[in-house]
């Protein structure tokens, strides 16, 4: 499963799957963090639309293919250690969270314990049940 | 080792290591991805410095304590499963990798290969070797 590319992301580090940040191409918010694999990044690479590996469901993610909240992928980097992904995109729908947020992100930790900070682009119940 | 805390991120996942995003507070730049145990974790909101895990090293990272660009921590996010932390911090001295760059992500994927797309701030050779 793993591979190693000449020139990117060390997919023989990690067990072969890697964390990649999504980070919105226009402000600049971290989106999500989620895995790939060398399939998953070479599929990312082809189609522009960013594929992660689903640790829970052991197959390819299109992220999207159920929301409909694909992610158009502007720009990928590497870190000095070539072991995590940084995607710059363009978040179709407004959100990437299956919660309904434009971020995963959308809790503090505060010393009372967590704090919902963003609001719902849309509802998890609505989305999700069309399918 | 692991520990699940009631309100914020879930160290029974990852054996205990969960991935930390560190973002630069004032421009939104994503500047590294490290990991976090729950010992690390609580001295980072102890302290109010990004404290790490170095899987390498196999103990606490106290972010700059040999460079002296520690990391001051702004706001902590986690995400929707509580398997990744955010971090917002005041990057010290400018840069946060190493290699001498502001972000360690300065170098994107591009089809001929990787593409250094930023400048050093600093040169490491001179940084680490004072100590």
């Amino acid at each position: 499963m793993s591979e190693t590319l000449a020139t990117g992301p060390d997919f023989s580090r990690g067990d072969g799957l890697l964390p990649a940040i999504a980070q919105d191409a226009a402000s600049g918010d971290v989106l999500m963090l989620a895995y790939m694999n060398a399939e998953s990044f070479r599929e990312t690479l082809a189609t522009g639309r960013a594929v992660y590996y689903s640790r829970s469901r052991k197959k390819l993610w299109r992220k999207g293919e159920e929301s409909g909240n694909v992610q158009l992928v502007r720009a990928i980097y590497v870190d000095c250690d070539c072991d995590t992904i940084l995607l710059r995109v363009d978040q179709v729908g407004g959100a990437a969270c299956h919660e309904g947020y434009k971020s995963c992100f959308f809790r503090q930790v505060i010393p009372e314990g967590l704090k919902v900070i963003a609001e719902r682009v849309f509802d998890p119940a609505e989305v999700y049940k069309k399918k």
